[in-house]
């Protein structure tokens, strides 16, 4: 099993309070993309809405998914005033989600 | 905001229950990736182990991520023999587990 060099990716799966509007939800996204011009260990981010269809998600609506050079690059940008004062929009606004940082590693046969 | 044309993520977050041996760990996810070689619509896999220290990832412990070129690719490889088989060995040994299709969307400014 090979580990991709360096590269670390933060994913947050979460669910939004059901009283948040659409429109505060584009807000957020926009706020959290933009992240990536301001902490510069913070290489890129996509997000995207559940579509699934085995009704495994668990509650669960939205996957943010971020990548970082390593695991000290997700450090500071946790310490980050620019994210801290993002969490601090977006974290209430949630009603349950996780956070879980990984390296990607394939498989080979 | 513009999706990535037809990619779409299947992921899986997850925890082993506390009995399950590194080595049973390592044989299923080898089974997992080996489903790439089995499954059409399945384009590619790889996982972690979580590394984070926001101490936010609700136990979970591993995530697995595999892209589809399309959700009738996913609905595919969710009914194809192979995915049932391991998926009756893999799920058995999860103490908990979230799986979420999404389709990667990127933001621009």
């Amino acid at each position: 099993m090979e580990e991709a060099k360096g590269v670390v990716k933060h994913v947050l799966v979460a669910k939004f309070k059901e009283e948040t509007l659409p429109a505060q939800i584009d807000e957020l996204i926009k706020g959290y993309a933009n992240l990536v011009n301001l902490i510069e260990p913070m290489k890129s981010f996509h997000w995207g809405k559940d579509v699934s269809i085995e009704n495994l998600h668990q509650g669960f609506t939205h996957v943010f998914e971020s990548a970082f050079e390593s695991t000290e690059g997700i450090a500071e940008y946790i310490d980050h005033p620019a994210h801290v004062e993002f969490a601090n929009l977006f974290l209430p606004v949630l009603e349950k989600f996780v956070v879980i940082d990984y390296k990607p590693t394939t498989v080979s046969f």
